[in-house]
C-alpha cells in the first residue's frame, strides 16, 4: 500500500523538488498537484526536468477533495498561505506537512512580530527537525518543516548548546546561501546580472530565521538563547554553508568535541560529522547535513601545516576557546523538500531514508 | 618627469594587475618587468588582456640594474621571496613596495610563527594602509603592502576600535573571497570542477592574515586585540566581502555609528561609507573600499520593512548591542596592486587617486 | 542475485560518478574499487559526497582478481590505459565497459591518428550508444562507452542523417561544456580564476571527438560524413549543450521534423524530444538526453512572438532550410558513467532504466 | 573646451556604463542624466559603483533643454523609444548617438519586420561601426550604435567577406553571451536560480540581430548575404564569444588568413588579431575586440600537439576548407557604451581611444 501524496504549491521550487523526490520514492503514489496558477498543465511541462516523469496535471486547490484522496498533503506555499487552508485540511483525514513558517513557532507573538497577523493561531504544529523531535513527529498530524538556515544552524550547534559548553550570549551564525533559497519570484537581487558575480549580506540583523533558530536553541539550553544570525547571498544556485562562531566556557580539545558530536548524532542517518570541514558540494543533491569543527588554537608548541597556495598554516597543541562549526546542506532538500519527505517517512512508520538515498553531485 | 617603475613577479596575478593599472597611470613610465620564468616574452603575451598595451619584455631579475633604472620597484613575488632581494635593492636608490608579507610585521617572531624563518629581520617596512599610516608612507623607503583580507577587515573596524566602542574579546571577522586571491598556482581547491559551484571555509582558525589584522587593531586600541578570523572561498574570481560581527560596550544608534565612520573616513578618497550594506559588485574593478553598518535591533516599537521575496523584515527604534560591519573590496586592487599604486602616489607626492579612478564594473 | 561490479580508476570523476550511481542501483553489489593511487583509502574519503555510502577501500589494480570477483568491470581510466589491461581482463570471465576511447574506433588507424599507438588493436569493442546499437550491446563482452560530446552530437543528428534529409558536407556542431569534462587533472584553463568568468573555444578544428562523431554518422548515412566540430568551455561544472547547424536538402516543416524525431526515439527511455529547445538544467543530474529543433524561417506571413527582454521575435509560416538541433546531457551521466550503467543493464538483461531514474536537479 | 554630454536612459545598464566611462573621459563634461524613473536621485545612488563619482541627478527627459545644454546626447533607451524623441532632438543642435536599433537599418521594412512600426522612418542614421564606417561617422549628426552580437560577428567576418573568400550561403554564427545583454528588466530566463548553472540557446533562428549582421555583410560582399545566427545564454555577466563557422572557396593557409586579417585591421586601435583564439576574459572591461582564426585541417603529414587534459591534438601541414573565426568583446563596452564613446570621439575629432584605454580585467 503506497502513501498517497498531494502537493499544494506545485509551481514553486520546493513543489518541484517534492515531485522530483517523490517520483523516485518506492512507497509513494502521487495523487494530486495543486496551485493557483498553471491549471491544467502537466507538472512536467512547468518543470521540464520532470517531463515524462511526473505527468500529473496541476489543478486548482480543492481542500476537501485532497483531504479525501491523499494520506498526506505537502503545503509548499509561501508563508501566510498555509494558515488559510490548513484548518480546512484538518477537517479531513490527511496528515499535513507545511514547508512554510506558519506553524513553526510555539509562541504566536513571535510569529506575528516577523510575519504579521496569524489567521489560525490556535493550531499547533510539531517542529519538523527529526534529529531533535523524532518522537513527536511520528505522532504528529501537522508537521511544520523547518526553514533552510535554521536546519543547518540548529544542527551545527545542538550538541554544544544541550551540553552547556558555550557562552550563550556570543553566538554568531554567519550563513551563505545559493539563490534558489529566494524562490521563483523574480527580484533585482536575484537577477543574474546583479547576482552572478557578486556577494551580498542581507537582513543582516533582522532575518526572520533568527527567531526560529533561537526558539530551538532555547529549548536545548533550557534558558533563553539569542543567537546572532547574518545570511549572505553567493552565486551558486543550491546549497547553504552555515558557519557558527562560538566561545567555549572552558577549553575542550577538538578531539573531544568531535566525540561529543559523533555521539550526539550517532543514530542519525542524515547527519555526518566529518574529520575536516564540509563544503557545499559534499551535500548538494542529497538530504545530508555535513558538520565539521575547528578549534581556535593558541600556545607555544607549533606544528606546521601546508595550506592553500603552499602557505604554511599553523597548528598548536594547546587549544583555545573559539570554536568554528561549519554545516553544509542542500537548501531545497535537507533545507526543505527532502526533510519534508524524511518527516513523511517518520509519520507513516517507514524507513526514514526511503526515497532520500541519492548521494550529492560532486563534482 | 614620470615615475620610473619596475615590477618583480611579472607573471603572477598581482604583477599583471600592476601592469594593467600602471599602463593607464599618466605619471608613470614602465621600465622593467622581471620574473624567474617567461624570459624574453612580452608582458602582453603572458597576460593577453595587455596585448598591444604593455610590450615590455620579461627579464631575469637583476637587482642592481633595477635599482639604477627605476624610481620604484614593486615586489609582486610570493611570500619569502622579497626578503631575499630587498636588502640588495636597498643598496640602490629605488623605493620599494612589497606586496607580500615579508615586511608587514613589527615583531619578526609573529612573522616567523606563521611564515617560517625570516632572512632579513633587521629591515623594517611601513605598513602600507594609507588610511592609517599615510604620513609614514609618504616618507618611507620600503612599504609593506597589506594583505587583502586585512585591508577589508581593518578598515571595517578601525573607527570602532580606535574609539573604544566595542568588546575587544569577541570580534568575529567572517570573510568571503573570490578565487583569484589564491594566485596563479594550480590547486585542487581552485580547480573549477571543485570550486565552480561550491562554498568552503578554510584555515578557519589559523589563517596567517589573522595576526596581521591583530597587529593593526592592537595599535588602534592601544591594547592587545585578538580578533577571530575565518575566510571562505566562494565561486567568484575577484572580490572580498568581509563581515565583522562585534558587540558594543553600550547601545549606540546606527545613525551615530554612521556619523562616526563618516567622520573617521571624511578625507579618504577610497573609502565610501554607505547608507546600506556594500556588495562585491559595488567595488570590483576599482580601488574603493565600501563599508556599511547594521545594528542588531531589539525593543518593542516596531516598523515593518519589506525585504527580499516580499517578506516582512522588522525594524525597531531601540537598538541592541551587536553591530555588523560589512566591507567590500577588489582583492587584486584595493587588496593588492591598486593599494600598492596608492602607496606609490603617496611616496612620490602626487595625487593619491592618480591612475586609480576607474569605477567598479557593475553589472 | 546482484551484479557484482568493480571499478578501475576509482579516484577520477567518472569513477566517482559510477560509485554514486551504482550505490543506489538496486540490482548491483559493489565488489571492487581500484586505482594506481589512494591505496587503502575508502571511496568515501576520496569522494566526500560518498562518505558513509561507499565504504569500499581502494586497492591496487589486480586484474586476475577482479576478473574472478566481478561480473562486470568498469574501466574509468584515462585514454591509453585500458588498452593495457583489457586483454588481461578478457582472459577472465567478467564483462568490460571501457569509458575511455581505446575501443571506440572500428578503424585503428583513426584511433592512432588522434591518440597515438594502440597496444591491443586486435580487440574490438561494441560502440556503447544504446539508441543505435542496443542489440549488439546486449551480446557484447566489451563495450566502448561513447565520449561525452559524441553522445550529444550523434543523438541530435541521427534521425536526419539516417533519413538522408540533410546536406552532409555542411554539418556544424558547436558544443558548450562544463569544466568537469576536463577531468580531475589540474590545468591552467580549468583554474577557477581563469575559467570562472570566461568562455573559450578549444581544439576548434582538431578535437578528437570529431572522428568518433563521424564514424557513427557515416554508419548512419551509409556514406562518408565529415561533420565539423568545435567545443567551448563555459563556467558551469556539469552539462553539455550541443548545437548542430545543418542544411535541409528540401524544405521540411518543423512539425514534420519533430514527428520524425519522435518516431525515431519512440522507444528510447532516455531521449526526450521536446516541444521547445532543451537547456542544460533540464538534464543535469540525470541520464536523459533532451533534444529540440528549430527551423530557419523565411517567407512573408508573419506572426510575432515576444522573447527575452520583451523584444519581438518573428515566426513565419513558410519554412527555410537551416535546421538547428540542440541536445543537452549531463556529461558525467549520459555522457559517461550513467550511459555505462545503461549499457551494463542491457548486457545483463535487466531493466534499462534501473538505477538511472533520478530526474535532473532544477533549479 | 570639454564635450558636454547628456544621457537619456540613465537607469539602465548601457546608461550606467556610459556614466562609468564618461566619468573618466578627460575631454568630457557630464551635463545631463535623464530617465522616466528615478527622478531626483543621483546617478551614484541608482548605480552604487558610481557613488561619489557621478553625482548628477536624474531628471525627467526634456528634449529641448538637452538639445541646448549638450553637445551630444546618448540615447540609451529600449528599442522603439528613441524613434519618438530623436526627431525633437534633431530640431536642436546636439549630435545624437542612439544605442538602440531604431536607426540601424537602411531599409525600414527590415526594421519593421523585426521590431514593429517605425515612427520616424524618414530619419537615417550612420551605422556606427568605426572599423567599417569611420569617415561617415565623423560627419554624422545621428549615429546608430551597432548591436552587441553584430559588432562581434561583423568584425569577425568582414575581411573574409570583403575579399570574397568564403561561401556566402553557408555562414554559421554561433554566439555565446553573458546575461547583462538582456538588460535590467527582470525575466525568468535571467533569474539566477534558472540561469546560474545553465546554458540555453534562444531565438535560435529568429534573433533580430541577424538582419543587422546581414545588412553589413551584404554591403561588404556587394551581393545579398544571409548568415545564420544562433545566440546562447551562458552564466557569465559580461562578455560575448562569437564563433563563426565558414567554408573557404579555395584552400588558404592559416598564415595567409592571419595576414589578411592583420592587414585589414592594421590601423584599428580596438581590434587585435591574435596568434591563438581569444577568450572572453581577454576583453571584459575593455573596448577591444579580439579575433582569432583556426583552419580545419586535413592531410597526411601529422604533428602532435598536447592539449587540455594532456590529450594529443593533431596538426597537419596541408589545410582544409572550414575556417573558424572567434571574436570576443565586452557586450556593454565594445558591444554598446564603449563603442558609442568611440563614435563620439570620432564625431568630435578627438583621439579615438580617449577615455577607452582601460585594459580588460584578467583574472
Amino acid at each position: 500500500m503506497k502513501i498517497k501524496t498531494a502537493v499544494v504549491g506545485a509551481s514553486g521550487y520546493t513543489g518541484e523538488e517534492l515531485f522530483r523526490l517523490l517520483a523516485c520514492h518506492p512507497k509513494v503514489e502521487l495523487v494530486g498537484a495543486y496551485d493557483i496558477c498553471n491549471f491544467g498543465k502537466p507538472v512536467g511541462e512547468v518543470h521540464p526536468n520532470l517531463r515524462g516523469i511526473v505527468d500529473l496535471k496541476i489543478a486548482e486547490p480543492d481542500y476537501s477533495r485532497m483531504g479525501r484522496q491523499a494520506d498526506v498533503v505537502f503545503a509548499a506555499t509561501p508563508h501566510k498561505v498555509a494558515m488559510k487552508f490548513v484548518p480546512k485540511l484538518l477537517d479531513g483525514k490527511a496528515k499535513i506537512i507545511d514547508l512554510g513558517a506558519d506553524y513553526r513557532f510555539d509562541d504566536v507573538k513571535v510569529y506575528e512580530k516577523y510575519y504579521g497577523k496569524h489567521e489560525s493561531p490556535e493550531i499547533k504544529g510539531v517542529y519538523g527537525l527529526p534529529e531533535l523531535h523524532r518522537a513527536k513527529i511520528k505522532r504528529a498530524r501537522l508537521v511544520a518543516n523547518p526553514g533552510c538556515f535554521p536546519t543547518a544552524a540548529i544542527l551545527s550547534l545542538a550538541p554544544l548548546v544541550r551540553r552547556h559548553l558555550i557562552d550563550l550570549d556570543h553566538i554568531i551564525i554567519d550563513a551563505k546561501t545559493g539563490t534558489s533559497g529566494a524562490g521563483a519570484t523574480l527580484s533585482e537581487v536575484t537577477h543574474h546580472p546583479m547576482a552572478g558575480v557578486n556577494i551580498r549580506a542581507y537582513a543582516a540583523t533582522t532575518h526572520r530565521h533568527a527567531p526560529e533558530i533561537n526558539q530551538e536553541l532555547t529549548k536545548l539550553a533550557g534558558r533563553k538563547v539569542r543567537a546572532h544570525f547574518t545570511p549572505h547571498l553567493v552565486p551558486i544556485v543550491r546549497g547553504i554553508l552555515s558557519t557558527a562562531h562560538v566561545f567555549m566556557k572552558k577549553q575542550i580539545s577538538r578531539g573531544t568535541l568531535l566525540k561529543i558530536y559523533r555521539e550526539f548524532y550517532s543514530r542519525e542517518p542524515f547527519v555526518r560529522v566529518l574529520d575536516g570541514l564540509p563544503e557545499v558540494n559534499f551535500v548538494v543533491g542529497s538530504n545530508y547535513c555535513d558538520i565539521g569543527i575547528e578549534v581556535d588554537q593558541e600556545g607555544s608548541e607549533v606544528r606546521r601545516l601546508v595550506g592553500r597556495k603552499g602557505e604554511i598554516c599553523i597548528e598548536v597543541v594547546q587549544e583555545g576557546n573559539r570554536v568554528v562549526v561549519v554545516a553544509a546542506i542542500d537548501n531545497l532538500i535537507k533545507g526543505a523538500s527532502g526533510q519534508a519527505i524524511q518527516n513523511m517517512n517518520l509519520m507513516f512508520g517507514i524507513d526514514e531514508m526511503e526515497g532520500l538515498r541519492t548521494p550529492a553531485l560532486r563534482p
